[in-house]
């Protein structure tokens, strides 16, 4: 399989590379970075998404990091705050479950430029 | 064209979604996600990456922000050390490039769900 026909179906030239991010642009993308760049937090994230059905209550995954249960919840609070996360009080917990809109735009921002490894694994 | 295809080609499921992160990658990757979490610098970096020949000198973009050379560069160097930036001296000029691994390491740990509407555009 070609890189060509690779990029015709999957990557378009992501915005960050194609030119300059607008000040409005950045200030929204940088408060999302910002939520992710806390090794803590960061785990949280993936313990959300990573769970089964996409949603997870701070019961869920407490275990897997080493700090208290009101720490996590903080951390959750931040994450939604931010938009990355919602959030559903179903009796005594509070569900959060990623918003992949925010993910999809968050990685099509960085995404790797044309004919980079990105395409090693498509050609297996 | 079918999700199906463009999931086989395009997009397996992003890590942040497969299983939770480990700490040690959590700590890497939150480091990068930091370096990208200031408005000012998501700009600066961006103006690298998109800039002719994926590379940029001080001199070719500080005009297009708010903030005066010395800020500017002090934001490259948080991006250099960060490794999310590469950097050379030519004569008088640093010139900065963007490390293409990286980006792709940051896209696809965030990747879409399947799918989501990353596929849309794909379909067109």
């Amino acid at each position: 399989m070609s890189n060509q026909r690779a990029d015709a179906v999957c990557c378009p030239t992501p915005p960050l590379l194609r030119e300059p991010l607008s000040a409005p642009a950045a200030a929204d993308m940088a408060t999302k970075f910002k939520a992710l760049a806390d090794p803590v937090r960061l785990q949280l994230f993936s313990a959300v998404a990573s769970h089964a059905g996409g949603e997870a209550c701070v019961c869920d995954i407490s275990a897997g990091v080493d700090v208290g249960q009101p720490t996590v919840s903080h951390h959750l609070k931040v994450l939604r705050e931010a938009g990355l996360l919602t959030s559903e009080r179903r009796g005594t917990w509070v569900y959060y479950a990623v918003v992949p809109a925010v993910l999809h735009a968050l990685s099509s921002l960085l995404g790797a430029p044309h004919g980079a490894e990105a395409f090693v694994a498509a050609d297996v």
